[in-house]
């Protein structure tokens, strides 16, 4: 007989419903149970269940980052206040020149320690240097991951493309057939400004024939949107959707700048958009539609960019920026409410990498669930409410860390990775890569 | 001879300068040495030093919170998503009107636990209920504090009025005199669509006679604006400034809706602006044009507004958003930098509010000053710069507070009041507030 784990006399929500103490059941990584009431053995009680009591905490979905760049964690605090372009060319680009697979293999581990810390369950991660560390690395960590290799062929000749056009390809169906069910792959080009048409061409060939899911930067900035229209007559996202580049489950990251009609053909084409409010404001990018965005019915989740320009992992600062901000831009309090941002960081955030079975503390759902403990003086007086959650909560009340049924932080002690290791490599990474000598 | 704290060991840092490993020298509340080596017991060495050693630790100056209502906090979480106007006529007012003078006091204690855990070591709070207690508790918990008593006058008779005048009056001249030199008092007539002309026509005569400061929430809403310059021709804050009704040493709460011409004014007679980014976006205030505000030459400083309009009671979250914001809405990444935003959170914050030796780690300033432990995933790599501070510490990391070289909170034991009381309270009222029987 199956062992079942339960997790007892904990409050739960969703975005669906909210219990003030009951329990749930888990069997072989998924919902077996959601109940009100808090469990109590009885005859059907088996022995082998294991019975976690958790008083006093709050048991939710996992929260969901749909875009970073995991190496890019050895970059944090290495330049701030410059805008994208800048900051690119000037910094990023040439620090990530000398970064070697050790170095983003640090940037990896620090990532996966802090997403674990701050409640996240499953990531959408971008890079073009060590995939096979990323996919260790993740399987180890216990998280759900969809892993892609990065493509900027600008800057390189035909035959070197075609070959990250195929390491790509045959990284993504590899994350696709991964026996442990917790990875997804998708063919990631950087940008429009960082690859071709044509190569984009030989992408969206490739993602048919494989079918692989796309994802790309679009849209960021408007001054990539000027210059797309200079060079093709039209706006990237409606240049791509017509080409056919991206279209339905294709994950468009920021989506800063697009027009009434683009957001009509986003949705028409079941386009997913990953929101990444900081960054975005950072960078000095703008601030996205996301109003209209939900308006329309596009799928909206959120990511935090990478830890270079945010400065940290942490979805639960995206989902209070992502309900506070459109507010005050529209003027109108009412607009993405703390339900539309839950909703974003959570079962949004699954659907749109590919975990369609997540995100909702429900029968027949994974058990991917995070537990908060609700003690802190900035949760009081506590009200079991899904805005406590997004305009009060913090990453530093998440103590416990599960992904289909399995622990991956317990009692705020990280049970997959070695963090203390991992911390130290990740600093004496930094330090090598900027010619720091201690 | 006078006993010496040493603080060893510690990164150093505050808007004027950084120090990778160093000490500070307290004697009488007050920094008489900033030493960029750590401390060594020499000849020199007195015995009845007392040497804090605080390896691996930064010291930087506690933030400043410019505006708050501390008994609103027993009312966090009652309601989100709605519009100033409603939010207050339909959910808060109602509520306050049931308020009790222990209720009122209960939410004091809850803000000042959360304060002191944010890295707060001064505020500004106004209220109308419980200032007794609020005088108390300030004083118990050690942080220094501007007390204020809020009136609203529009909807009560002029007998009732002057009594509020008065008391407010007196209240603000016993907090100036405070034997403890940490309390600071002000005239804060809440808003002018809740006073009339006379009545601030009467505050300014008082304020004249007194010589008190005095603030006002103003401009919050174009609501509010549009509807002055029906009633009176003039925009609030062009009006009141030349109506000598705010002037030199005011503090403006909000300010979102302002003119060039009235940030030119504002600047003229040396107003001061409590800036409150994160109450202004959800209550779909707007954003005020702070880069304008700082260009101008104008002293903005940082407020949470109340735990009922936030959530919570964070100044590292409103000096992120401050960096964070307007970089957006300007679409210039270099709009309000790291520095620019926690200058606001510390030595501008302590001036505007009557604190004018506080706010830098500096020879000759007060002891003001808090201890982060830097080892968290998401400070890795630490880079011990502002930037840090502003886009990657929270309060969470916060271990240590002293005012005046005294200790408010030692390794996260809050030391002056007794926090486990406090936020049971807190919950307990709450509960009486909406009739919830447990």
């Amino acid at each position: 007989m199956q062992q079942r784990t339960i997790i007892n006399n904990v409050a739960i929500l969703d975005h669906e419903r909210t219990i003030t103490c009951g329990h749930i059941k888990i069997s072989n990584g998924t919902i077996t149970e959601v109940s009100d009431a808090p469990f109590v053995a009885s005859s059907s009680h088996l022995e082998q269940d294991v019975v976690h009591n958790y008083e006093g905490k709050l048991l939710m979905p996992g929260l969901v980052n749909t875009h970073m760049h995991m190496p890019m964690s050895i970059l944090r605090g290495v330049s701030d206040d410059l805008p994208l372009d800048r900051w690119l060319k000037e910094v990023i680009w040439p620090l990530e020149g000398k970064m070697t697979r050790e170095m983003a293999r640090a940037g990896i581990g620090l990532s996966l320690i802090e997403s674990i810390r701050s409640g996240t369950t499953a990531f959408s991660d971008m890079y073009h240097l060590a995939r096979e560390d990323a996919h260790e690395l993740a399987v180890a960590s216990g998280l759900k991951a969809q892993l892609t290799r990065g493509m900027i062929t600008a800057f390189s000749n035909e035959q070197e493309n075609e070959q990250k056009l195929q390491q790509a390809s045959e990284f993504a169906k590899a994350m696709n057939d991964d026996s442990t069910g917790r990875l997804r792959g998708a063919l990631f080009p950087h940008a429009t400004y960082t690859n071709s048409l044509s190569f984009l061409y030989r992408v969206r060939d490739v993602a048919e024939r494989e079918q692989l899911d796309v994802q790309i930067h679009i849209a960021e900035t408007e001054k990539e949107v000027k210059e797309h229209v200079q060079q093709f007559g039209k706006r990237p996202v409606e240049h791509l959707l017509a080409e056919e580049i991206i279209g339905k489950g294709s994950l468009l990251v920021h989506s800063v700048h697009v027009t009434d009609d683009e957001l009509e053909q986003m949705h028409e084409a079941s386009v997913n958009v990953s929101h990444n409010p900081q960054s975005n404001l950072k960078l000095g990018s703008g601030i996205a539609p996301v109003e209209k965005m939900v308006d329309q019915g596009i799928v909206v989740s959120l990511g935090t960019d990478s830890a270079a320009s945010n400065n940290t992992l942490d979805v639960f600062t995206e989902m209070r920026q992502a309900a506070m901000l459109h507010k005050g831009t529209s003027k109108r309090a009412e607009a993405i409410t703390a339900d539309d941002a839950f909703k974003m960081a959570t079962v949004n955030g699954n659907k749109s990498i590919g975990f369609h079975k997540s995100g909702l503390i429900k029968e027949g759902y994974d058990a991917d669930f995070i537990l908060l403990d609700v003690s802190a003086p900035h949760l009081q007086p506590y009200r079991n409410r899904v805005g406590t959650v997004v305009y009060a909560a913090n990453k530093n009340d998440v103590t416990d860390v599960y992904v289909n049924g399995q622990a991956v932080m317990q009692n705020r002690v990280i049970v997959t990775l070695d963090e203390e290791k991992l911390l130290f490599e990740a600093n004496r990474a930094q330090q090598e890569l900027l010619g720091i000598h201690v």
